[in-house]
């Protein structure tokens, strides 16, 4: 059967081995994953079959992780995970969506590993690890100690390696791509549901060197009154003949993630929302162009707030958040945020988006940037232009 | 500001009275919920913001629903649902992804709701219920009593109105041209990347009267090896002269879903993948035939299980689950499954998802059917003929 490796194997080792000395350190023996990233960054299994049970389970005592899924997903794991045969465990269909629970099985695999007794870290915060997930873990495994290793993993997967960098590269592009695709479909009369479907057809059919992935969220697009709600999804209505549009997109390659905001003016921008954005913009690149290594989040949120504040602005939200590889519905990876007090320094190979959404009373701007910190500064990971379009 | 509501104010209400009177059954006088699927059906809301913690609070002794998210999205809650301004409660940005908890903002509505010592139901196994937002509400509500309310809701969704079961049709409608353009599509030589961007574009456009949303999961594009793994992801890898393909799709209306999966052969397919075909096809008939209120899930399993046992085959997944509104991650309502020992009777208004995937060694077979039970049987719910289809 074809294997679907984008790392090297020795580039697994390295992570599984980083995540090893971190345990090594809190004294956990075993680490049980269930946030669908992490499952990937230390085994490459990639399906979208976490919305049944799926662990992976790290052992200081055993070499390779531990895949845990569903019988019919044991496939998957096969092809995308170098796991040998031995360490892809499945359980069977009478556990789904039953009285009987997945966690029983997995806790046999932990006991099988020695971990009756062990201290053994969950992730006590991530969106797959249910409050019943725990407490039915705690009562099958009594004589365990557990404790919270919400983003354990997250913290080492966020520096990258060269080659997810080059991954994420290729995201950008595809994020790119799909920013072009949406302007140029942007007309008076267009419905919102078709900019949205094209947008779409861009994510996954990238550019004709390499294709995409799904997102961890979809995109954003906001019109009109709704231009200060981020998050709301798109309707059936054609654009009105002057409207303003932020549009966040996000695109994926082998399930990395590179974030990108523009504001798009439908008809001529009034002066005081075209004077906004430049404003933004300025501010942006003050906080781009203090990124460096040894500078921490909050210094770089610092430059920005200040160019900010030149003109009178503030904002509320961060600045910004650590991106990489995701599974729905994250869209950061839970780890750093460039926001005032967070002293996180910045190495080479960490990612952001940095989004500095400008939003009044009853209009908004967002034009942001993904970028790499390399050894002196930052690499931008899209190249569209930071500027308000208008169609 | 205008209102996106898809349901009058007394369906609504309806649902509400529904789950009150269940919560007074079982003596429950709060409800947490956190199901994104839970809180759109009882208010209307609908962002994609459940990433960030999220609740609606339904309490005995409150009128409305009170809706409980992250600032930014308040808008969102004003405008997609029917809530009074004083039942839409927003925490700010420093609860976000940092030492604070949103719960403790939760526990201060549910104090003021009379909560302290209150019966309080929250939904153990929800996706978005995590163990640690479980121990930090038992933390901030020491005094309070918690049961687990999980898919109380869902249990009360699984029956559809009229109104809801008209938008499930516009799904399916939806899904049906979703699988013409995939089959359209579909030649040797196509990057598997480029069938995913054309479902997903037609899934967005959706047809000229209405358009589509964001689904519950990706389309799943099994293809060849994959074939046999059934929520894989799509490659870049151009089709071959002739290969099995396997396609799952998702119409999505207003959030409602509605599931189609065919199988494509590619080239001639052989005799006896032809015969498989065929044989699913008459199973999944006998099962669809059997169907009416009064019958039971089991049963219906039952009439399917005996029509394949007359070719020498069985199944060992369920045959099929109920399905409704939904957000990522949940492809199902985690309710009733169409599986042996499952007692649920049928009612007019639920809907499920039939699908007899059959799976050999190294090949696969899906052809399902989505569809309603009504008065005296079932109502499909997509019209794409039920076939092997042959490019």
């Amino acid at each position: 059967m074809k294997k679907e490796l984008h790392f090297d194997r020795t580039e697994f080792a390295a992570r599984v081995s980083a995540v090893k000395k971190e345990m090594a350190k809190r004294g956990i023996d075993i680490l049980l994953l269930s946030e669908p990233a992490n499952q990937n960054y230390l085994t490459g299994y990639n399906a979208y079959s976490f919305y049944t049970p799926q662990a992976v389970i790290v052992a200081l005592n055993h070499d390779e992780p531990i895949w845990i899924g569903r019988f019919m997903d044991r496939i998957s794991a096969v092809m995308t995970t170098y796991l040998a045969d031995d360490n892809i465990r499945a359980y069977p269909d009478r556990y789904v969506q039953s009285s009987l629970s997945p966690c029983d099985f997995m806790a046999e695999v932990a006991i099988e590993l020695g971990g009756e007794k062990a201290r053994i870290g969950v992730e006590m915060g991530s969106y797959y690890y249910s409050a019943r997930a725990h407490a039915d873990l705690v009562r099958a495994l009594p004589l365990a100690e557990f404790v919270d290793a919400d983003i354990l993993v997250n913290w080492i997967r966020i520096v990258k390696s060269s080659a997810e960098i080059s991954i994420m590269r290729q995201a950008g592009r595809i994020a790119d791509a799909m920013m072009q695709r949406a302007i140029d479909t942007i007309e008076p009369g267009v419905r919102e549901c078709d900019i949205a479907a094209a947008v779409y057809h861009q994510m996954m059919s990238g550019t004709p060197e390499f294709g995409g992935a799904y997102t961890c969220s979809p995109p954003y697009l906001c019109i009109g009154e709704r231009a200060i709600a981020p998050h709301a999804a798109w309707t059936d209505e054609p654009l009105p003949a002057s409207t303003a549009i932020n549009l966040e997109l996000f695109g994926n390659r082998h399930r990395y993630q590179v974030n990108l905001s523009r504001s798009i003016s439908v008809g001529k921008p009034s002066a005081s929302y075209q004077k906004l954005s430049e404003i933004v913009v300025e501010a942006l690149n003050a906080g781009l162009e203090s990124v460096r290594p040894g500078r921490t989040c909050s210094d770089v949120e610092g430059f920005f707030r200040q160019a900010l504040a030149r003109h009178g602005f503030e904002k509320e939200a961060r600045l910004g958040y650590s991106i990489g590889v995701g599974f729905p519905p994250a869209v950061g990876e839970r780890t750093a945020s460039l926001r005032k007090g967070d002293e996180t320094v910045l190495q080479p190979g960490m990612v952001f988006h940095m989004m500095p959404g400008l939003w009044l009373d009853n209009v908004g701007i967002t034009i942001t940037q993904s970028f790499a910190v390399t050894d002196r500064g930052h690499e931008p990971l899209t190249s569209t232009p930071r500027k308000l379009f208008v169609k």
